[in-house]
């Protein structure tokens, strides 16, 4: 429910009302912004009611909050949310951000190279895949727990962020303890029970666009993670299933600015999964940058013929380079056309 | 790998091949429909090597399995299997089996009811969802273990089998000890560790296929399950996502006879939420007899106006109980057909 | 418009009101299978409005059709629509019919042996292709007028009715002299111009769903057919394109219920273009003819491996006459589902 | 095929190649942009054949056109073919085109309104519609002559060019006298006989991707204007039909860079179609021009809420002309990518 506050309320009265909101457990924004304030508030419907807040002096009136993702949705939250990876900042005004890094972690050097690339190309965080979903039971599925330790040793050499996905409850615990950002693969947009652990983390979650998901299901999928608590959420477009075969998914760049006027959380982009074919990355990934989005994952590789896993759609370290000068350029225009 | 003898092989060698197969850990079947003996084998490709079984003097020629799910293929078994459900058969030429029940086991009393209805019309399986995978996670989600008691009491008193919804590894000893059929619902198709943890069980499965899952892909999946070991799969058919948004999903009847060829394990069709309308199940249920299916997965509610979940595409009783007796009709057609 | 007569109407007087809209040049349909007499009217909605028949004395009340396509639309008329075909009869409650013939017309032998067996098998209609759609320019286009020629005898000889496809307006005269049923393909299921030519011949037309087509889009292009007094439709369910590869298309016979539902023409299946694949046809064709479609068009050739163009989807003579066998089966078992 | 010269051909030798090619009536292209000269011709094969080029002398050898589109591939033509609307140029290095107007041409005013915006913030063509393609028979379809007349003078007074679609054959004349570039409208992509039609104007054309319209269809629909001598193709992506229904279509930017890789004709996007929503065609502008197309369309109206069409995803003139002023900061950037 957003509570609408009349011309009345004094900041004191205001700052008692958070404390007991906070006290029942409820999630709450404040909003200043306009001379009326607005306190959005989500939790449990009973405590809720029981408040009769209606019944406030300073309270002009109440009313719902009309979509079925609450916590996630611009009604609660009119501000952009910025989610700080032990200071790296993404969404809103902040930079562009590149997350690179292989597809899968394959040996201590592999990974190593990937990270001297990916620093001195300009990227802020290492991706790297330690557990693999792969369509066979018989592809290779990770290094497991030795490709995280890996990573994190690259990452920290190059000071670095780590990105890495997790693909079950059980071994939730052992990624978090390795990793920044916990990355929810496309095949996971809807594993709720996964979800919901992450959202008991507090960490910053990537959560990838299901292969069909809708922007609505996406946006409740987040709400999954938000309820318990976790206001740390990057959405990550990754391209959609279509009939069209020359790409290898269809990327969905409209989702950039609807997804920006329903949540308040960041969007990026991931064109390497999006189209899927190697010299099609920079177009998208320029035009990731001009939609609007605040950052892309992209896979690099020190010799992108011979990886374990994803090559035809990875990037070699001169690739990669050129296409971070470029994007560099087209970051000032942005920063220009802001000011239009 | 599929091992084709020559005409020298006695029994008694073929015998002693399979011992030292069973011996090695690996999958096996063999085939004598024909004049020459095929053994197909699954399992660690160092173990299959160094058994050098091309040296064996019966041995005519070795041929890989082409298609990536090994075990799930009709290259590994030729013949239809049949999935036995405490004496309830589906598959082959075993007669159309129907499940039916509510979306959500609600109350004791909705459940007993549902489970009189299914039982009266001929269904020998009582669906119903104690663990609900809701878009919203403020929706229903289900009444947990007391749902898969009242399910399981209700069963019991009307002599059938229970079908129910299991979302995560951490609750599936649970259902496991409450069902006598496992089902993966269509957002958990590629849930990988579920998968496994659902093979090493060895319990009949019903595989769902993904909103936006490929045949291929759902083969796959299958493997998942049966690279554990677990040779009771029930693949089923739910729709898919398309552009159409005048049904609720695209019920591809087509993947039948697709699967039926590609694979020796039973698919099933839940027309309930392929078309997700109610005056439309009737037709589509009969479409799905006569494309051959082994069977069908239908929601019932005594009172679909008031059921807590998916009301718009339930049937009641009168509904029901017509339907079931057009499909007998139906059922009879095909066996006059099997005779031309 | 729909007006709802009072008790007070005579039948007179329903005869005066008649003549008035057939003056008038309005479309109209009237009920009387209930007490009270209801007269659909479709046509300009100046002329509408200046007849004021709200003011008539037995005139209980004026209700809008609700939807866009009105004369197509159940609203309109709730009586099934029964297509004739010089005497053959397509829709309501008339006997399944099978268009049969080849993908294109190749040589007078082989359309007269298509006919041949189309008719031992006991199809009513020959299909065949004479002005083909391509999709590269430098395929097979066709005989055209050559063809239409062979097809009209070879029918002629067989006691068949012909129906082929036109493609543009240019040479819609020509096939209209040759043909009885007009076929218009997937790609022209919107080209406006050439559905009201169609419209203004009144000659039976078979309307193909565009690859992408909605439901809704292909009821209202069937309107503009019916708005220049054409009420001889049949709507074709071909499949439908999506990101399944299995198959050719994506049957959706889900599509047969709900143009059922929602208008009074009939609707057939082309389960040869549905799926694409030889062996998939038959399961697929039962399953049109259990879900309740009126008929079903298939594409058969003496040889079709030898076919000029889609052999891979094409049945040969057992396979078409072993299908007819078995849908006379499902024929039966359908008569008696309409009297439980 | 491609005939690849060696290095014993002159100029001399070369010209009388040519001069028979020509006689032949055969399309060719000389390419001496590397040592090896090759010339690519497409053209009736048994001509082709007769010619025996591979005797000659100075042939080193000749290999085929893989693709079925020959003459719109990337294999017959290298360089970027620059299509010259009255000295207007798309394509290749040129600079990024607009053309902006109406959805439906509806007054003399509003189109010279339209007219005045589009000049006025830097558009060099003027879009609208006087013949309409509407779902329903009933809605709006276009000013037909009138709206010709009246787009014709509002572009002359503001030296403008014009696009307009036409959609059959029989009024292909009308609208070439008006107009300067002819627009295939999406439903019409495979309108194979309109396409014939267009390809013997040799006017500029520009084909819209059809609403599930694969890229190879695209190019094959391409090819049948080419085939009939016009090589002044336009793409048009347009977005395609997916499940999403957050936005009216898909916008598949992807299909920029891949055209450009398939074929030498330029592609430009129109955002209006692609979204469907007036406040997400900008930041798709911009990525349309970041991903590299050559220029855009899109529709303005003085007045969008009271557009007789489409004003839901129209441009009023402020809007217009602020997104013109951000493009041109991205065209600059994309000058300065251009020399990374």
């Amino acid at each position: 429910m957003k509570i609408l506050l009349n011309k009345l309320a004094s900041q004191n009265e205001i700052a008692d009302l958070v404390t007991v909101l906070d006290a029942h457990k409820l999630f709450f924004n404040v909003d200043q912004s306009s001379p009326v304030t607005t306190i959005s508030v989500v939790g449990d419907p009973q405590v809720m009611t029981e408040l009769k807040l209606e019944n406030l002096e300073f309270v002009e009136r109440i009313e719902p909050i009309k979509v079925s993702y609450k916590l996630v949705s611009r009604e609660f939250r009119q501000d952009d949310t910025i989610v700080d990876v032990n200071g790296v900042k993404i969404g809103g005004d902040e930079p562009f951000i590149t997350m690179a890094g292989p597809c899968s972690v394959e040996t201590e050097a592999q990974i190593f190279e990937c990270a001297r690339i990916a620093a001195e190309g300009g990227a802020k965080i290492l991706r790297g895949g330690a557990f693999k979903p792969r369509t066979s039971p018989y592809a290779f599925q990770g290094l497991e727990e030795l490709g995280l330790k890996y990573m994190r040793k690259a990452a920290d050499k190059y000071h670095l962020q780590v990105i890495t996905e997790v693909m079950d409850e059980a071994h939730l615990d052992m990624v978090a303890h390795y990793t920044d950002i916990i990355q929810v693969g496309a095949r996971n947009m809807q594993n709720f029970k996964l979800l919901q652990a992450i959202g008991k983390t507090k960490m910053p979650v990537a959560l990838k666009r299901g292969i069909a998901g809708t922007i609505d299901e996406w946006l409740n999928a987040a709400e999954y993670i938000a309820a318990e608590g976790n206001m740390n959420i990057i959405f990550v477009e990754r391209g959609i299933r279509t009939y069209e075969t020359a790409t290898r998914n269809t990327l969905d760049l409209s989702a950039v600015p609807v997804i920006q006027k329903l949540s308040h959380f960041p969007i990026i982009v991931d064109p390497s999964h999006g189209v899927g074919i190697r010299e099609f990355i920079e177009p998208l990934a320029l035009a990731s940058e001009a939609v609007g989005a605040s950052g892309m994952i992209v896979e690099i590789h020190p010799n992108p013929e011979q990886a374990w896993s994803d090559g035809q759609q990875t990037l070699n370290e001169l690739e990669f380079k050129q296409m971070m000068k470029k994007l560099a350029v087209i970051e000032e225009a942005i920063l220009k056309i802001k000011e239009i």
